[in-house]
């Protein structure tokens, strides 16, 4: 089963989200950002080259001036592909040249700069030794929010992930269960979310009877048995953008303990998702969630955070957690999935993407969040 | 079809590596080594962290003194199951610490380290703003040859990868060319990689007719055709370590023009292997194969380095390449991979991986490599 192609994005969808960061960084009183390989960049041009590797490859993106993209010669004829290279005025370097000074060349020597997390330290210790008064500040430190507010075609995208993650949700409650190896049924998860148009699948949880106690398991060889409960959690990139799903299912008929553990999760799972809103904190959503798992004193066994950012990544900022004072804003877009682990006994946990809209928050998971059973 | 298991490296074999490298760092003047998740970790741990992220992995191998890996608390049992956990002495740490304090707790404040090439800037970032009078250096600067020199359990590793590319190679011969695209055969090719045991192929370039005189061209939607040369460059990693080999074929009856470019070829991939040998320097290697080709007028159209390292990946120092003076040690693993390319024509490239003994080179790619004729 294949899915219809996500509209293509423009060069002028690139200019603007450039043009965004670039603001950023005036305001955080940085000279200008220094973009590597990886999600930074493909948010900002669209452009990912196939490997991340000792050679420089560089968005330079000024405060106040026009961005360059940095490439080796035998890599500009990708990059000038890319659906934002038009955005870009291309600098490439050959094996003749010295990288650091065609990059440095468009630095202001005594600036600050905010790079990409995940840029290479041999390519910052080279910008460094080449302009010693220059300053480096890790994105994620100086402008967390980066990627955070997604433009109208990168929720396209979110949501179409999502509408595809639901569908692998649907057929999977159709497979058998009970006397397979959690590995099995991962293994159709991935199947289905690559059936459903992923490129890529990041994670597919299956985490059967005690192992669903364990939030950080993933899969492995328990053979799954009639009155288990399965926390089923999954995703990955579709057309570059990322799924993330939880949904808990019971083989056979569950116990009233199962299914009150389970109706305070949706029930917290449903005040997260209210508590979205333009304006509020972050962690306001994690403390509607987490008030209704106290109220029902199982506060001790929820044991992370409410939820995190996802756009061309699967785990990215604004994180949902106490102490996260930074307000919501329209086009943010992030997971709600409360949880309750019972540990060497059984776990539940529900998540959905939601995107905060002008008014409050839009779910962009939509399969039921009931108890399902399964065989 | 599958292969036998890998003979398991054992936590000596990684105290052995360990320990060299603590003494190249000590030679080289440096107070240790921090080694990011990636290849440099995987060589002197065995140890992959299934994602590099914002959560500081960080291994500190002092110059003199014992390894520690610093490591999220909720990854430490994956860290201590890798096969050189033993070691090492783990150091986690839980979202309650800082993760840069304990690691700068096991460094010399005013020491100079060598860092992965890879390192996060991020994390990089944190280090020299924790520990001011520190110096960095990247580890492929000041120590380019760290992974060069394979242990013997490696060269078997690097040996079965290589078998695994030639079995692979044997079974192409046997599909259809002409009429085929490009990429149909390039996705045989990578599924015969699979079949043989790879866990990844990084690259299946199929260059046919013009495309092979292209020594970037991948694989693309041309159609191979009756008369076309077709360059074959395939490989990945199996158990993790890296093939590569290159073979040229053609499609029916080559010319005498085509044969005596591909004997040309074939003399210098000879020439190569012949010129390697303890002591002598990585240049020679890449002299001897290019004599050959400029001898028979073809100079201009040699336009590459003759070879580069394998190992943990599939392109590492040592580079076969004119003023590479290094000496060739052995056990050293790397390419000899001459080629000539006409532009809008064809190219021949002929590769082999070439181990250094004690008294000369070992091939660890031996299929035939006289000009194929495929159908």
């Amino acid at each position: 089963m294949s899915s219809t192609a996500a509209a293509p994005f423009t060069a002028d969808d690139y200019r603007a989200r450039i043009a965004r960061a670039a603001a950023s960084a005036a305001e955080a009183g940085l000279a200008g950002l220094l973009v590597a390989p990886g999600p930074d960049l493909a948010h900002l041009t669209g452009y990912r080259p196939t490997a991340d590797t000792e050679r420089l490859t560089l968005l330079v993106v000024p405060a106040h001036g026009a961005p360059h993209l940095v490439v080796p010669a035998l890599e500009a004829g990708d990059a000038a592909r890319a659906p934002g290279a038009a955005a870009l005025t291309l600098r490439p370097w050959t094996d003749a040249d010295d990288p650091y000074a065609a990059a440095t060349a468009l630095l202001d020597p005594e600036g600050a700069f905010g790079i990409s997390d995940n840029a290479w330290s041999l390519h910052l210790l080279a910008l460094q030794r080449a302009l010693p008064r220059t300053a480096y500040r890790g994105l994620s430190d100086v402008l967390p929010m980066l990627r955070a507010v997604k433009d109208d075609r990168e929720l396209a995208r979110v949501a179409a992930a999502g509408a595809a993650a639901d569908a692998a949700y649907e057929e999977i409650l159709r497979v058998r269960f009970a006397g397979r190896r959690e590995s099995e049924i991962a293994a159709d998860l991935a199947a289905l979310l690559l059936a459903h148009g992923h490129s890529q699948v990041d994670f597919t949880v299956v985490g059967s009877g005690p192992n669903g106690a364990d939030p950080h398991h993933e899969a492995g060889e328990r053979v799954v048995a009639e009155g288990d409960m399965v926390v089923l959690d999954f995703g990955g990139l579709k057309d570059g953008y990322g799924s993330d799903t939880t949904r808990t299912v019971h083989v056979g008929e569950p116990t009233p303990e199962e299914r009150r553990v389970h109706d305070t999760v949706r029930a917290a799972q449903e005040a997260g998702c209210a508590a979205v809103r333009p304006g509020a904190a972050c962690q306001d959503v994690d403390r509607a969630a987490r008030a209704v798992i106290e109220d029902a004193g199982y506060g001790p066994y929820f044991i992370h955070r409410t939820g995190h950012g996802i756009g061309v990544t699967t785990h990215e900022p604004p994180y949902m957690i106490e102490g996260e004072e930074r307000p919501l804003v329209p086009g943010m877009c992030f997971s709600v999935e409360p949880g309750i682990y019972l540990p060497g006994r059984f776990g539940v946990r529900i998540e959905d993407i939601v995107a905060v809209t002008g008014t409050g928050g839009r779910r962009l998971n939509n399969t039921p969040r009931e108890l399902a059973i399964v065989e």
